[in-house]
């Protein structure tokens, strides 16, 4: 079976990459290739005789079908301009956001057999006046650009799911704490560096509160329910295509007590607090507390505690740099 | 004052263009044009020397640069692919209803000063697995593509809005009975003809189930509603850009007994009904009932009972064959 992962390059898409090829399969069918799509690469990408790795603009139809051949299988799109970029560029976002998931469900809707989408869509597509506590029925009501980029993603996948040229599915993604590499654009890159720098003897600017919370899932359970929504049957969805993912919430000054408890103090003293009102605004729009039932019924499952969190980043960077 | 009406050429586009040009002002500022935008117009179409009819396609880039000058000052965007039709042509849909309402907010976030757009949504945008009663917390599930692609226009304005490309607003429509003229593509089609063709001695298949209930509301009121919508403050509105218009529930059932009230007997014995499960099926996606205290409470105004969409449109019938 031939798999696409659009954002291949990202932080992400390596590690749904590396994934995808330790289990060498998919709903029991074996993986002969995965294509990746991105702008750009790392110097540490993952290598592998089953990989290919495409450079080329998601906006771009020619790359698009370069990338997502007629006897496509699965697609993962996790391809975006993240949440600060496309606010600051709103051309860029809808460019690659919007127009971008338009085009590849074009593509794919070309394929031999109605191929089978993970759309990663995000805890984003809420914002304004909230619940205190979300759950399956709450409205979104995106505040960013960006948020409203992936609520329109979301019901395009649905109605080309509805339509039967594909079989789509959208994942609300929370916060993903502890990414590895660099700071990047989203408003959300604070939640990462607060744990990664300090681990690495690196002072971190954190741009909003200590009382500010965070709803959270780490990139190893993310990447386990990238593997659950590919496989799950269509029944487990009916025509219901969208999940808020389940997380757990974190206030950024739970998360620096976690980094003291595991990393020991010096570590979490290297935790400067900057704020940047910016950042806190894009921040405050996003909810916080959620109940998943529907998830945890499909069997997604969420970290057990934020300490779990930062061990399970330090194990893995330890494996990454071995 | 500019103004601009997309789909100007229909049965509503036509009935506003009458009512703006009744009136002369919006929010106390004259009318000095309205432009009328769409691809045929009717033989007794509106004259008037303020009125500029334009014909072309709202996916092409160069009309909308014509139908909309940088000095546009409201522009009402009702044109669409109904829902029959954009669920027999998907493509055709997508292009006009989602490519062509991109291209239009495009076009008026070149304006000189953000002008205010009425988006013309639907009642189209719920479907599936819906409460018996919907309000304003329901979150759209639409199962068709017109319904899709209405919700996806609906957060576009609203995101244009927060931007202050535009001040933008989105009015979720009923379905609007009686419409004059023939019956057109929509799957809606059948609640104006069972009133129509009777009443001017023809026979009219009904192609749903008598229980079939449908929530409506009479082209007097949504002219009404359009209107009210332009000429509220954005403070009116909030960070919520959308809203569900009152209506009023009827079933098939009660409104042929309205037109039997009204028109006599022989008129309702002229209502045949042929099942036609691909209507059937459309409609039943539509949600029946609402209860709608925020729109209620911004000044919108339903009909008070089906006896009087029935009259107002015999009354508005003689007045246009006048």
């Amino acid at each position: 079976m031939k798999v696409l992962i659009t954002g291949g390059g990202g932080f992400l898409g390596q590690q749904l990459a590396r994934s995808l090829l330790a289990h060498g399969k998919l709903s029991g069918q074996g993986i002969s290739t995965i294509s990746l799509l991105d702008a750009a690469y790392p110097a540490n990408a993952v290598a592998d005789a089953r990989l290919r790795a495409l450079t080329g603009d998601i906006s771009d139809p020619e790359v698009l079908a370069d990338a997502c051949p007629p006897d496509t299988g699965v697609a993962f799109h996790l391809a975006a301009v993240v949440s600060g970029a496309a606010e600051a560029d709103f051309d860029l976002g809808m460019r690659v956001n919007l127009e971008g998931t338009r085009l590849l469900l074009e593509q794919l809707r070309r394929c031999a057999k109605p191929p089978r989408l993970v759309f990663a869509s995000s805890v984003a597509a809420f914002g304004g006046t909230l619940p205190d506590v979300l759950d399956d029925s709450t409205t979104p009501t995106p505040q960013t650009s960006y948020g409203t980029q992936k609520v329109i993603g979301e019901y395009l996948v649905s109605d080309y799911a509805r339509k039967g040229f594909i079989d789509g599915r959208s994942l609300r993604l929370p916060t993903i704490v502890v990414r590895a590499g660099k700071p990047n654009a989203a408003a959300s890159s604070f939640a990462s560096g607060i744990i990664r720098e300090p681990l690495n003897g690196v002072v971190s600017q954190c741009p909003v509160s200590p009382e500010t919370g965070v709803w959270l899932l780490s990139p190893g359970k993310v990447t386990e329910a990238f593997l659950h929504a590919s496989q799950l049957p269509p029944e487990a969805w009916g025509t219901n295509r969208v999940v808020n993912l389940p997380g757990l919430t974190a206030t950024v000054r739970e998360m620096v007590a976690a980094l003291s408890y595991i990393g020991g103090t010096k570590a979490a003293s290297l935790v400067k607090f900057k704020p940047d009102p910016r950042i806190q605004r894009i921040v405050e729009t996003w909810p916080v507390r959620f109940r998943t039932p529907r998830a945890l019924s499909m069997g997604f499952k969420a970290d057990d505690d934020f300490e779990s969190v930062v061990s399970a980043y330090i194990f893995d960077e330890q494996i990454r740099l071995a």
